[in-house]
């Protein structure tokens, strides 16, 4: 079969690719700034072979090897790192810092997917006869700030590569390495951040009859957008709204202008997010029009992600791929509270995508907490200062599940 | 002094007043339904020379007494009785029942004002040479449900007997007998009753998201009106909001389709009033624009009393009058909580007015529980099944108190 | 194999099935009423040669059919019909009425269960050399008021028929006739209904500083219960907490004594259902006590289901049979809001047990309403007066998911 | 008559007088650094020939006249001025900063009280013959931050003076020059502050499960505690409860640990400010256990005034003299809402005390925004940068309104 042929190579460049992996985690760069990193892909995706386009939407890269009639599949990996100091002890933990001079970290493991991503392009490109179609390896600028993948696409993305038949891609998560899971529908979900100004009038404190008390109408605003979560939306459909800050006033004695309060909302359908939208905005300008606001409130949506949502039928495509090639560590994915802007990039070309977590958590210390039923609190999780996927079989995993999805539209057998 | 030579008579019409007193009390008819209590009074006043207008406004009596050059001064006594079952113990107890066959009780002390009225227009009849201008003596019905003096002025009163250049009233209240008690301005208090019903959506109580839920909606509502009186009266205005009821729902596990509240709002000046009204309709549609209500909610205002603001001047010359008579039982009355119509009638001629108090309680009864610091619970108010006015001194109080009040403005001498 | 030897005699039985479902559809009874349907049903397993036990728990009966050694699987099919007014217009719709008076109706599909089990039973009895072990055909009275199972186990019912290994069930939903559809894991809610009251002290309104008002105290107490929801219970966990009902006071203008709650919650696991019952009496107290209340409030929990949570393997294996007899018509079944009693059973035992669906809907009809998106609207759910299953091919649906879900554990074969 | 005896002397002294005002209105000095003027008083009053006791409480100075037997009156002035750029575009406007380099300036008008009671002080020293008894004049620090009477209680005041029979002060308000203003009974609120911290637990914004989310907790505090006002105090029972500032989180997407609000009270009774007090602890705590806080809140009061409950029998006698000297400029003082320390002088001692306004306001300016409705924003009042007293009638006023009311204790005639 395909895959086999071309997994054949994995011994041969695995050292290679431990090397690259520990250089990269060593040298960590924020979103926008992963001029490192983006120079390195692409130097070594044109010794591969590929075709190289490389400052899309800043520091995005893509490289194209066209091998005769077929399906082309794009495969992208993000390359940004975090704003957290490095506290898991590695011989190669990052003692970098960003343009700000600030502590940088790969600490939500993008890392193993650039590395992955590379191991992968570079085994297509050696086995050639194995395959038939196009192969697009994209990495990706800023995914935490949620921005990357809408700036290559504002940067000309769909004109400048091949229109894929298929988007794919992956992320390390805390399970245990070895393991890759999939889910059909939705799983991670869509976030918004709102930032909501509510405008009173300021009065001393001992006359209230001639202010309009903003204090109060942002404690009733807070207090009213809990019944969204709680009447609004289905008990089977998930969704969480939190209102994470709420700041008026600077001493007990004065009504102030106005009331500032920042929330999140996390939602999986996109009826669902329009809907708790819809709900924030029309429960915001009520609750001021029951203080008697003289203006309306400033609502403004930042820091947008979509919602992940796979393609059924290319999930399990994917999914039947990876039970033929790992066995029962083929796994369902649970559905995720976090989100991701990846989805952005299939929704430009107007092509089914799935996207999938594998394991970076050395199995044994999964299963012991598993045991003890402490799996949150001793199992380091993305974005945590302690977040070190072991490096096999985490980056193994990572090659082989690039490999045979890719194949399970491009290979000539059953992937 | 003219207030010597009318009291003069007093003593002479004592005991057949005090009998009037006891056959009435036994006698208590409800609001709209003074027909036996208006036909003797009817009877009297022509009696006493007054001419009689009766039937206005149902069971309303007007007596007028033209006395030759000079202002014009009205006094009203208010008749009806209300809906409770006596407990006083009195000799004269009423065991009367209204049009409903309900017990009906003299529990608001109408019948001294009643009483006292008929003694004054007696005392003034036959001691014309004292005073000088014309007495009008005013018998209204229905003060209980609030429509009775708009009822006499609805029927044309204005058009019916002269036009008064002040007028007076008077109630007994749970002070020692033998006080009077005056209050310029504010003195009692405006009430409005309040129903709205508000309009959600049923769904059944698993599946909120179809439905729009009225009894969150409602308790906001309430929730917010508190807002009201904390933050849109000024802290040294007097005002009260109380929802007094709420209904909504039959069973635990359906959402309704509405809810109804009910609630009474007190104030004492006209703009603190409208103030209210303004922020209880604005605050009940944002309410229901807030829960997404399809359907806006319906605000009935019902049982509404003006505020009683008596004029400053007129309660200055009734209250120098009434130290001249009384001495230091002649007192300043707290603003009070409770409400009248009486001032309907001078605000439809145009013309000032006062009402004031006067005390029906034994003073010795009064004095223990002054000390004990117990009035509240040993002294039994108006409304109460067991409120007993002693009849003396409160029959000859508030005899004198109607005699020397319309002097001020008859007189020949200071009152 | 077993299912098709055994499901060989249905062609024979369906006429008399169908017969039988027309007249128990017509005389429906209410929960512990169930007098006829309970003395036929014994009628017929006694003819089909089962050892019966009748009138357990009330109205319960039990049909045990022991058939040498192997396992012992029991089959519950509940009984209880609804207080509703038919409106199907069929012929053989129901114009019964209960001991009260009222009308009933089968609304909630409970007569399509007793035939399918009857069913089964007799196909099982007809076709002992196919399988080996022992069959128990329980049914059970008052579903739907919630104390049916319970009263069957309090009345003895595991000291009086032998000790399943698993216990089976099923239930007709508004998917297409034909389907089954099951679920491992949780699969219907447990519900809880409370009745909370909370005490106040009454006073007039215009003198809430001598009172403590329930009407704010239970209009907070409402809008702090949404944020169990909200707050306390995670995004992917789903729960619903329904206020139905709040009364409290009977006049605009008097703050009443006390107010009632009664409300609803729906969840799937049971630490999530203590988690939530907890909440609901942590925050109670708090809000009698942020009132100031003299007396705690009166927390009352009634009309309790239980989650049903469906062994992972029962149902499994179960679901292995369906598609092996149903092909592509075995589905899925979506988390229900729904509630159930059955489980107690298999609880009582100790026993592992699995709850599925089958369709009861003309498939056309389903098919349309799907197209159009209007399946909630158009399609008649359970307790709708309009439910009306089509009886093929939903009677010999349910009798093939009874027979080849029991053969699972008793048949020679797979299934 | 005493008092016109003493007044004679005030023609002389009046230039004097005003130029000393000049001057300390353009040398303000904040609480407790009030080094100049306590220094220039001092010296002041050793020449008027008084017995004074300096560096009391800091700055405090007291000047004691003993003049032969008679009773003991005790006159205080507060000396501190604000932190407040001055803007009143006079001649002698402060560009005095304070020790931290900020603008200082008298916005309360505590320069006309220093003025007023120095030349009163020397008025009485003058004409010893029109008077007997002991005459006090005090000079407080620090009004303004509240704890500049409680300094010199806490340094030992009374033991350093005579005690006082009753204890006088007045205040510039705007009114019109020319008038004074006396009120028996509650003039003045009580004031407090109150610091409130609640405790939550952070956690990811898509987890409320696994936090306690304090901006639900401080919001809810916030919306409970308008019931204080709105249902825990009486109608007729000014209170005001403002949440000045409210503070929690710093991003979207983080549930906070902590929440911080601030409020101010003002009550004008022991009792009414004791039960806020009670019920914001008691509403706090239950609002921190509804959201199941694992840490109670912290409750931190601070900058707390005493109410200014005048003593009726003092109030009567001085608003007599007011009478006799000041003819109809004598008026009844408005409740007002803000509060001083004043009283905690007179409760150190035992006795009683009054506290009175006078007008400082432009009689034409006041008399035209009165016209126009306009008082609110066309006339500055205090703590406003445009404040600024004429200095006639103002000074005068003040001067004579401090003699004619020691005089109605010390003099020996009618005021």
């Amino acid at each position: 079969m395909s895959a086999d042929t071309v997994l054949a190579g994995l011994d041969a460049i695995r050292p290679d690719l431990e090397a690259y992996y520990r250089d990269l985690h060593a040298h960590p760069e924020l979103g926008h700034q992963e001029r490192r990193t983006s120079a390195r892909v692409a130097e070594r995706l044109r010794a591969y072979g590929y075709d190289v386009s490389d400052g899309i939407g800043g520091t995005g890269v893509v490289g194209v090897l066209a091998n005769g009639d077929g399906p082309c599949v794009l495969f992208r990996a993000d390359m940004d790192a975090l704003p957290i100091e490095e506290r898991t002890g590695l011989p190669y933990a990052s003692t970098a810092v960003g343009d700000d001079g600030g502590p940088v970290m790969h600490a939500c493991g993008h890392d193993t997917h650039v590395t992955a991503l590379l191991g992968a392009a570079r085994l297509m490109a050696q086995a050639r006869e194995a395959w038939k179609g196009t192969y697009v390896a994209l990495f990706q600028p800023a995914e935490e700030p949620g921005d990357g993948a809408r700036g290559m696409i504002d940067d000309g993305l769909t004109g400048r590569i091949p229109k894929p038949d298929v988007c794919l891609a992956q992320h390390v998560l805390p399970y245990p390495a070895g393991q890759v899971l999939t889910r059909p529908g939705p799983a991670l979900s869509a976030a918004d951040n709102y930032r909501i100004t509510v405008y009173g009038r300021s009065a001393h404190g001992s006359a209230p009859d001639r202010g309009i008390d903003p204090v109060v109408m942002a404690s009733m605003l807070v207090v009213r957008l809990q019944t969204i979560v709680s009447r609004e939306v289905g008990p089977l459909t998930p969704a969480v709204l939190t209102v994470g800050s709420i700041h008026s006033g600077a001493n007990p004695n004065n009504i102030p202008e106005t009331a500032e309060i920042q929330l999140n909302v996390r939602t999986y359908e996109e009826d669902v997010r329009r809907r708790v939208r819809d709900a924030i905005v029309r429960i915001t300008r009520a609750e001021c029009a029951a203080s008697g606001a003289l203006r309306g409130p400033e609502i403004e949506r930042f820091g947008a992600f979509p919602a992940t949502v796979n393609d059924e039928d290319t999930t399990r495509r994917v999914a039947a791929a990876f039970s033929a090639c790992f066995g029962d560590r083929a796994k369902v994915l649970d559905l995720q509270t976090a989100s991701e802007d990846f989805s952005e990039i299939p929704k430009a070309f107007g092509v089914p995508f799935t996207y999938w977590g594998f394991g970076g958590t050395d199995p044994e210390l999964y299963a012991r907490a598993a045991e003890r039923g402490t799996i949150a609190t001793d199992v380091p999780g993305n974005h945590n200062a302690a977040f070190a996927p072991v490096i096999q079989p985490t980056l193994d995993t990572g090659v082989r599940a690039a490999v045979v999805s890719a194949l399970a539209y491009l290979g000539n057998g059953a992937g």
